[in-house]
């Protein structure tokens, strides 16, 4: 705990403190199997359990109703992007895809290298991805509208998801997953890489309707097919055992100390968003890129008056034990991303931080 | 390290105790960053020192010539398997595997999936794979010659590699990467999931030759692409990054501890393996599944009189703090998995248990 910084990193992120106290308490005996967590089978029973608890927990904080999979699969959001079209979209089939940001983008331009036929809907690349298309026209009988739920780099989030009429929604939720509590019901698949709201990087977080599994073609590689990993529950080949593991403790702590599940734990992340955003709207040194109704709760992302200002902002802010805040590199500018694990405390620090900073530099 | 066993584990598998009490230790603050390694950024300098020192140490260890790139994926061997052919393999090409047990069987089936032109150039199928295939007849102009050079459920090793006049070898070395010097001069490609001798699941090493970099197609998923990850170190997208963590260490573990690199790793596993088979050959309550000339050093594979006996000595070796001895649920009878990481003194430990066992029970 000592010398410990306040984390607002994008992705790898902050993590639970217990999360990480308990895995280094079991690092060499886990659970009384006399190995790390790292040495033991996963085939084995001690394995079991986690990865069954971890599956559990998923399935009752986002309610999942029975006919819905959890899978934990390798290779980040980027390769659901490739995943996706390769598994649920029929040579014949087209697919709807949102554009709101870098990792849209991308995600449309890898079902466009598998040579799908995919449409972009709508997309908010005129005013640099500020915020969230609204009244989309979808295409009758699409496959699947892909959209993504939170945009990281770009600090909007869909506060919620458009009427499709009925066409399946897909939704690369990486950034807000487990931040709010939502109906599922019109998602076919849902992914999340781990490292922003889950757990460490290396292991991703698909969640798919049964309905979708049926569409997943027999002649694909099958590390590439869901129903490979569906059938054999995660472990059609070795997985990724840490990072489940991790994703279940992280869980754990959300199921332990949060109250009413995310209900709870929206509460938390819309305080914490509050302070920043309320703080930056009061005066005019703090400029948030997001319109106002489209901001992200998880992805702060701002200016300030001039970009020496915001280098001196990152680097002091960092003297101040509050590590993380430079924009993605594609963008400049700063953004505080605080996600589950990042406390109110953390968020009051850098609250405290920015009033002065801009008082100084105002 | 009390109540830790010694462990047998196939892979995921025992990893150097020095290992876990480092990662243990700096588990709440790596290097003076505030943060866990599970926290930082994949794109901090603290993490470009992680993968630039896992990296340098392969080359050193295997001593690589400069035409050789060292990559750190996702998905295990089992993803290898088709992206080998996906990367590698022209739609005229054809490529020569050798069939050597259940791993170069998926191998070949995965490539067969793509529709690819391959050929199983030999086989040891028709002994239940006890043994590796001599006098080959390659393909003229194959585009590579595919095979597993440790067979971790057969137990079985290439201890010289087949000579292809030229023709690029490819192998999958997951199980005894590591843990004997090579000439890597004749290979195109290497790979191995990282849980046997090299790390946790979750992480495989890809080692690739640059004129193999130039066969990859344009038109290829970006994460399924070499040329994606060669370009960008291994960071095209969020890497596995604990997973490359842990492989740094345990490389330098052997570059601390073992003299001679390689070559002393190499006689140490030799003497681990004799202490077994040694012990075997001399009576005959043990029979080694494979042909004493290809035995795996690796992998020792066995039977005892009968399948009731074999119940017995993986629950009694267990109540000994020996763990992991059950072979693989393909091929029953018993099997001690003997890594880099398994102690001579965890070896002589077995040993002693099994004099006993014979002794009781003969």
């Amino acid at each position: 705990m000592d010398n410990r910084v306040h984390n607002f990193n994008p992705g790898p992120a902050a993590l639970p403190l217990p999360v990480l106290e308990e895995i280094q308490a079991e690092m060499l005996n886990f659970k009384g199997s006399g190995m790390s967590i790292l040495e033991i089978s996963h085939r084995s029973e001690a394995f079991d359990e986690v990865l069954n608890d971890a599956v559990a927990r998923v399935k009752r904080l986002l309610k999942l109703p029975d006919n819905y999979r959890v899978l934990f699969l390798q290779g980040g959001a980027s390769s659901q992007f490739f995943q996706v079209p390769m598994n649920l979209l029929g040579p014949d089939d087209e697919a709807d895809y949102i554009n709101t940001g870098t990792w849209s983008t991308k995600a449309f331009k890898e079902a466009q290298i598998l040579g799908c036929n995919v449409r972009e809907v709508a997309s908010s690349e005129d005013r640099n991805f500020c915020y969230i298309p609204k009244d989309i026209q979808f295409t009758p009988g699409a496959a699947y509208v892909h959209l993504t739920s939170n945009n990281t780099i770009k600090g909007t989030q869909w506060l919620t998801f458009p009427d499709t009429g009925g066409l399946p929604l897909i939704s690369d939720m990486s950034s807000d997953i487990m931040s709010r509590p939502m109906d599922v019901t019109p998602f076919g698949l849902i992914y999340a890489g781990a490292q922003k709201n889950l757990g460490p990087s290396g292991v991703t977080l698909v969640i798919i309707r049964e309905d979708m599994l049926e569409r997943v073609p027999d002649n694909l590689p099958s590390m590439l097919s869901y129903k490979s990993h569906a059938d054999k529950n995660s472990t059609y080949n070795t997985p990724p055992c840490f990072g489940i593991y991790v994703v279940q403790m992280t869980l754990k702590w959300i199921e332990d100390t949060v109250e009413d599940g995310l209900e709870g734990m929206a509460r938390v992340n819309e305080r914490k968003a509050s302070l920043i955003y309320d703080l930056m709207d009061e005066g005019d040194f703090y400029r948030p890129t997001a319109d106002k109704d489209n901001r992200s709760l998880m992805n702060v992302t701002f200016r300030l008056p001039d970009e020496e200002l915001e280098k001196k902002f990152v680097a002091q802010a960092l003297e101040n034990g509050l590590s993380g805040l430079k924009g993605h590199r594609s963008v400049g500018g700063c953004r505080a991303s605080i996600y589950n694990a990042v406390s109110l405390e953390a968020v009051k620090s850098l609250a405290a931080f920015m009033k002065d900073f801009a008082q100084a530099n105002g």
